[in-house]
């Protein structure tokens, strides 16, 4: 008998006995999985007609997601049992198994088989439970090692003990000398060194933000801290030797180093806020959990970025008013590949990228100096006034074309779907891929619960505001009464006084905010809010449940914080 | 003694019994008209710095604030003086003026005189207590009849009342006939019929909507159906003399016939929504009230417009790189002119006038045939994705400029405000003229009200949605249950089936969208929801208090009607 136990998140549903797995109708395991929202196993179901490759895309994406695992946690029947599983390298009476018998467990016909520190694993039952989904059978018939040092998440003990209960034998002595080298090897190992006031939300892939506290202090975010979200190893790249290729021009591909992207054509500086759009996504989870990197309110960040126009290149490579009859797309692959050697990629629509007010940039320099690894060294797209995600760190590859980019990450990932969509009706094909993004603002200081000293009599409150597609935020409202009054914040749009403002539908970098306002009539507890209006007066939601979407994405409600008076 | 009563709308404060208006200190005048908040006398005293025919101007934009004037009405203080006012041509004993000697008062200091049906009234007191605000300065030393002609919400019996109070004399006869011809002109009187049945919001100038029942009964508007949003008479303009002037480019002014932009420029087509800033608007006054015209959900509608670029038309004219460096926006004015001799006027930002994704026309004609006269014949400005405001009709003149219209309409009208500006508050210059416009949607069917059979258990429901700056609306929600649940409705984007999508960027047409759902368990009442979202996954605000603004404007709220369900 299996018990699934411990359903983290918000829907614990206690102890749920289940007579057997195995002999379970799919629909059930489907139902327990679905009350188990921390993940939904019966998503990736609908992604049967995809490449694995995209599944294995998407288990990166929804890293987050497997981060918070925590379900199908279950325990052998005997405690001794589990005990010894903990290791699932414990010497057993069970059969020894070659490599090759091994790899003929390839499919749930066949049976999924898989193999791990030396012992070898029928998983079949297990693959519709899988919070990643089908691409667990990309490991099928080989070691799990390599996968989990790239998706660091299942290093974790409760993820050991749902393995041990699938184990059905031990590989063959000689053969486990044989993978040790790949066992060994962690591709984040050379993952560059980043600053500890980071908050980590995965480690491998890289996943930080800044404390909100220091996101605001200066106009221009510091690349130490400017949030980092990383889908793969960060790249090493060899600037010297650094190639980026533009296809699907008349003429054939044409290749750019590094010197010519400098040399070549003229250096544009473009100041531009760069955000995820799963920002403020711990948000919208308070309200109904979603799927994803539990990101606050600081995975947006502003940065003078400088590097050729794509515009330039793209015309250098061929691009003319012929081209522009057919093509629509312009798609981008990063240097940083996945265990089965595919790129993350995305692409933006065409007129974006050539227009001459798009601003899209191949960047070389972040804040006047060459870029950090990782954001992209040596080349990176910098798309502004769209979803970060487009924004391709280590560019190696472009190509235009009459179609959108078939990645993952464009087709399966960013997209926004309406509050009533679960992983069970979701059709990807329903929504586009996420390029402008929405209004949004955040207050970053006072931070929620923090104590406020009443004996000066006002109150300072800070935060950001911006918005996608080059409209400028035109005003930020705070109430310090939960909405019932509003009071329009002081905005600051440069460090430099003298700065011209940018042209119509160029607004790309954010503005900083600030109201200082008396403290309302005795109070013990204030509800700050602030709520941004850009140029073309669309507003932020007020609440979250009427934009809440499965993966926690476009999170921009009013941002609310609640503060407590003292007497100081 | 004076009695101020019945003071309309949202705030009756009963009678209110004020001494003498003569000896009143003005923040006492002031703090009544506050009061009486159908208007605010103290909102144009800001204007003070402005142009009168600025300030006239505001009184046009203001008509429906006008039009619900009945406040500050009030009776002499015998019955019999009230009556005998009501004509206010009644026969006295008052003393007799010259024209002359009426002329010379025009100001506060001189004191304030103006005739009316051979009357002479000192309207001295009254200026601070005027609805539309100084700009009744306008009329000093003069007849009122053309203003009340241009103006013709004056033309009700409590304004007669109104004046009959400052009379101070009689015209003497001489004076009187010369007036006549002024008298008897009425500037409308050359207006187009217009379709019976359209909701009229305002008759002088025209302004007027379809019922929402058959605004989306077809994806384009018949012309006839088009709402209709005029300031001043709609002009008598011949083809065959009509002149477009083009100036402020270098080489100087240049002019286009009808039979130029029909001939020299290529004829383009684009299905474009045009919006009024003040669709909506009745919703957001019910909440609290606001100035303007009235309009329901259907101050909006969709037209394919023919005709040059105006991109083309400014090529021709002489823009090019080197206007670019200094040029910023570009100037329309209409034909149609206020007493003054003022034309309509508004500009848009000069990217969007000669980007050729910008789609920005000279448009000559509408739905396949000549623009009809309340539309811009012969020629108008279709600026898609911008505030109707400011595809300015009977285009006279264009100019390309570095600073933006100083037309009341581009500085002292069509702009948003925060829910906390009032009229004693408001700085024009605080907020930018509206431009592109935010997510809009509405239901068009049922009606708030409407009685719905539940004999065959669904209930189908139909609205439209549009949202500015050529985003595309990509989702419409319905909510059947007040905003608890949400499904996905149907969208149209055109009538021809196998039409392409539009660009990115580019989508300047509404689409109809359509929900069948089924009837939800046993309820007396439903209330129905929409809200849309667009291709930047910008959505619609909740409410309308957070969005509030003195004037009404961006109305954008979710939209919800009650209806009961009744059995068959």
């Amino acid at each position: 008998m299996l018990l699934l136990r411990r359903c983290h998140g918000l829907t614990r549903f206690g102890h749920a006995h289940i007579q057997s797995r195995r002999h379970l109708p799919p629909a059930v395991l489907s139902h327990a999985a679905r009350l188990c929202s921390t993940h939904d196993n019966t998503s990736d179901r609908h992604l049967s007609g995809l490449s694995w490759k995209h599944g294995l895309a998407g288990l990166l994406a929804g890293a987050g997601a497997v981060i918070a695992f925590g379900l199908h946690r279950h325990e052998a029947e005997h405690p001794a049992a589990a005990a010894a599983a903990q290791t699932a390298e414990s010497s057993s009476s069970l059969p020894v198994f070659s490599q090759e018998e091994v790899s003929q467990h390839r499919s749930l016909s066949d049976g999924v088989w898989v193999t791990y520190r030396g012992g070898v694993y029928d998983i079949t039952d297990f693959v519709a439970m899988h919070p990643g989904g089908e691409k667990i059978l990309l490991a099928a018939g080989g070691a799990l090692e390599p996968f989990w040092a790239l998706y660091a998440v299942h290093n974790q003990e409760h993820v050991l003990e749902i393995l041990s209960e699938y184990k059905v034998g031990e590989l063959c002595a000689e053969d486990l000398k044989k993978q040790k080298p790949a066992e060994s090897s962690d591709p984040y190992s050379t993952d560059p060194d980043r600053h500890p006031v980071l908050r980590v939300n995965s480690l491998k892939p890289f996943n930080a933000e800044p404390p909100p506290e220091i996101l605001t202090d200066s106009y221009i975010t510091p690349s130490a801290f400017f949030f980092k979200r990383n889908h793969l190893p960060v790249p090493q790249v060899d600037p010297a030797s650094y190639q980026l290729q533009v296809e699907g021009l008349p003429g054939g591909a044409v290749t750019f180093s590094l010197e010519d992207l400098k040399t070549r054509f003229p250096k544009h500086d473009v100041t531009a806020t760069v955000q995820c759009a799963g920002n403020r996504r711990s948000e919208m989870d308070r309200e109904k959990q979603v799927k994803g990197l539990s990101w606050g309110i600081s995975a947006i960040s502003n940065a003078k970025w400088s590097g050729a126009r794509l515009r330039d290149v793209l015309l250098a490579a061929g691009f003319g008013p012929d081209v522009a009859q057919w093509a629509r797309h312009v798609h981008f692959e990063g240097l940083d590949k996945d265990v089965t050697g595919a790129a993350y990629g995305a692409s933006i629509p065409l007129n974006k990228a050539v227009s001459e007010e798009g601003d899209v940039l191949l960047a070389y320099e972040m804040n006047g100096e060459k870029i950090p690894p990782d954001h992209g060294f040596p080349v990176r797209v910098v798309v502004p006034g769209v979803v970060g995600a487009r924004s391709v760190k280590w560019v190696g590859k472009i190509a235009v074309s009459a179609e959108e980019s078939s990645s993952h990450w464009q087709q399966y990932d960013y997209k926004g779907f309406p509050p009533g969509t679960d992983w069970n009706t979701v059709d990807y094909k329903s929504a586009p891929a996420i390029q402008e993004l929405p209004v949004q603002s955040a207050i970053t200081s006072p931070a929620d619960g923090a104590l406020i000293d009443s004996s000066d009599g006002f109150l300072t409150v800070k935060g950001y505001a911006w918005s996608g597609g080059g409209r400028e935020v035109v005003r930020v409202d705070v109430s310090l009464d939960g909405g019932q009054t509003w009071q329009v914040a002081k905005l600051r749009s440069s460090d430099e006084a003298h700065e011209a403002p940018p042209p119509p539908g160029r607004a790309w970098a954010w503005k900083l905010w600030e109201l200082t306002a008396p403290l309302p009539p005795p109070a013990q507890e204030l509800e700050i809010i602030c709520k941004a209006v850009d140029s073309s007066y669309n507003v932020q939601p007020e609440t979250f449940p009427p934009i809440w979407n499965l993966r926690g994405l476009l999170s921009n409600a009013w941002h609310r914080v609640t503060v407590k008076i003292i007497e100081g």
